[in-house]
């Protein structure tokens, strides 16, 4: 696989991350040509800066990592990324609402980023360390209905979870493809050969902080 | 100790908590007459509800776990919580300016979130398991400068973090107690013993949810 950095978000969402870090990410990412980076909403504004007129995607997360804010929350932090130039928003799903087979709040919550994105790509992150196959197929029927571009496994906080595994992507791809919707796989890719079996079963983004690994 | 029910905050922050996780949580606190529940700002307005006219505090969390969201989310976050009848809110800190020693940046995210709170409580989540001895007394300091009410350890989210320690607890108090703010204990406080010692350190509340294992 010869464009595999193409696929790649390198990723840095540690809550101590400081200044000097996300300006090493951007510097790796810019140099290994990535598709994008993906931070926390502190940084999209200094990352912008910071890259000029460099066309790298500037992705930040939403309601992240637990995803139980108020959807109301969750659309102003979009619209404030937006202001500091962000580019796509990924965004955690309300999993206690998919628990409780709550599918229209789910789905109002996703479609409260969608309308708020403005046509940036939204990504929603099913958390799948804690769903069952099951209420990882009702995630994905939500996300259709919302009007979301993408569906992404994991956040990576989750204590003890594995992140994305090749099953769940296969899934997640068969039921999202049809309606044009692809997937992103993250937490858990720290190698070449896993991040091209995540590709190969669906995955069109790879979210990893092993970037630069991955493609060496 | 005989009132230690007073000093817990019955905590349930698990992002698949359901609806009826919820309500057993508040059931429970009302029964051993904890002095609060915390949780997912998602669930305030339906535990004010369900809660009709029981005094038990609301405490609700905001940019949590990792407070690398913009200060005016924050703010928003908070303004939303009052809306659906929040008590007390508990703030994680912008630990990427503690890192930084922007001291400025972190004392300004809290200002933030006590000007938006309107007079009640605030309690500044430090991330102990991520911070050195130093920065915990900055990141106190900060607290002071800022108006918070509270200083408290630990939001249970660090993978391989420990939480509340008795050495932390006791800086913590040494360094905010003559400027009349208390400090919250929170984070792996699982049996009464534990419970106690934290109290003996300073602590005037316990963030845990082993709130009903502690006072049996």
């Amino acid at each position: 696989m010869n464009n595999l950095e193409s696929y790649i978000e390198h990723t840095l969402l540690k809550p101590d991350a400081s200044l000097n870090d996300i300006k090493v990410l951007i510097d790796e990412a810019v140099t290994h040509k990535f598709c994008g980076i993906c931070i926390n909403p502190l940084y999209v504004g200094i990352a912008r800066e910071y890259l000029e007129k460099n066309p790298l995607k500037v992705v930040t997360v939403i309601g992240f990592p637990l995803g139980a804010n108020l959807s109301s929350v969750k659309a102003f932090e979009v619209q404030k990324a937006l202001e500091y130039g962000a580019d796509e928003l990924d965004m955690v799903i309300d999993i206690g609402a998919i628990k409780d087979k709550n599918y229209k709040r789910a789905e109002n919550d996703i479609k409260a980023v969608v309308n708020a994105a403005e046509g940036k790509f939204v990504k929603v992150i099913l958390e799948t360390d804690l769903l069952s196959r099951d209420e990882i197929i009702e995630a994905c029927k939500v996300s259709i209905n919302a009007g979301a571009q993408f569906v992404k496994t994991s956040t990576g906080f989750v204590k003890g979870g594995v992140g994305a595994t090749v099953e769940n992507i296969k899934l997640m791809y068969e039921i999202v493809s049809p309606h044009d919707m692809q997937v992103k796989a993250s937490g858990g890719v720290k190698d070449k050969e896993t991040a091209i079996k995540m590709i190969k079963a669906g995955a069109t983004r790879i979210g990893t902080s092993s970037g630069v690994k991955i493609v060496k």
